[in-house]
């Protein structure tokens, strides 16, 4: 299969909620960025995290696998540090072959959960 | 009417929730690719579903009429194979002629839904 | 000003709940599309409805003043008739001047409203 | 690093709710552009504000630092003059350079809250 795609993708609407309601980890308040593969050879991501008042955090590294999606939490990047929670952030992913990339967000601090999702920002 | 869209389009961010709560069909958990068909001859597409662990299922088949819409569910995808639960997925639509695809998510796991939506991305 | 944005404007995902929870008219369930015309000149634009099993509705005719936005409910549209509830539909708008178009909906089945939103798909 | 996005923004679906449920700041119903500057130096951008029935208000001006974003509530906008609440409007930005913009509310009117994220429609 042919690639599909952009190398260079943005986010600019970054936010983890540190709080919760429901079962965790599928109603665990959290961000992701939806990274579609579908090329025949991996993909290799950096990531790099952009705040208000501080100089950027990354790069974080990650691996798409040929012909596949990866649904990367926010929350669950740590190296080379933890995204902080309730703390605007904004994210550019730079990746080495063509990909496909959604934001979403799932926000339960509240008893009934709130969604919202966006193909992200591409050039390149 | 002259076409109007794009011949290649991907959802990055696939997930159908397995609960819901609140009358069937209209709200069950869904998600949905809206497909318009603006021209004046049927459009053939046919979808590709990628996962995170396992190679992609398809080609599922889809005919949009002349001047028709058509609200598809990926729950009701079935041949040749249903789309299963809780399972992180993509999708790569591709058309023999021009459409557009808008990709919404109902989710009515907790008692109040929550939507979401997004144009997917678009290629040639 | 000079004129921002495209003629050509489509959402493939249009649904008018007919129920509804919370005062009226601002948590009425509605979808609208919300028009920008950043230009000196009137914005003339005319909408056709699309559905899944009969031929299209309209020309919908709306005009958007010269520097003005126009926030357009499909709730309100009657000529040449109105948009059934309950019942997929899709858009396409045609404006004989640039202008932007965002596509949002409020759904209040439910005791709690939902909300999505999504810059429509634009070309020419 | 290279600057990345572009120069003209613009949001046409845009609306402050007067009411909130839940803590403040966090849980106020408000609306966002997320701004961000991935280059070295920083970028000032205007934002003119256009209504239904009046003529346009503004410009607002902001500045992005270098390596920085910036999620700007429109609730706080002051100079100016503040943006009524309840009211629809639309929101063009124009940055001398290239930045990204996306677009959020948070509507907690009612008891849980909704969301709401697009990328906002670019130019040049």
């Amino acid at each position: 299969m042919q690639p599909l795609g952009k190398h260079i993708w943005a986010i600019a609407e970054g936010y983890i909620p540190s709080t919760s309601h429901g079962p965790a980890p599928e109603l665990t308040s959290h961000e992701a960025a939806c990274l579609l593969n579908c090329a025949d050879t991996p993909a290799k991501a950096n990531l790099m995290i952009y705040f208000t008042d501080r100089e950027p955090a990354g790069p974080y590294e990650v691996e798409i696998p040929a012909r596949r999606t990866l649904h990367l939490r926010f929350n669950d990047l740590e190296d080379p540090e933890p995204i902080p929670r309730d703390t605007p952030y904004a994210c550019v992913l730079r990746s080495d072959q063509p990909i496909v990339v959604q934001h979403t967000r799932l926000d339960s601090r509240q008893a009934e959960n709130a969604l919202m999702t966006t193909i992200a920002y591409s050039e390149g």
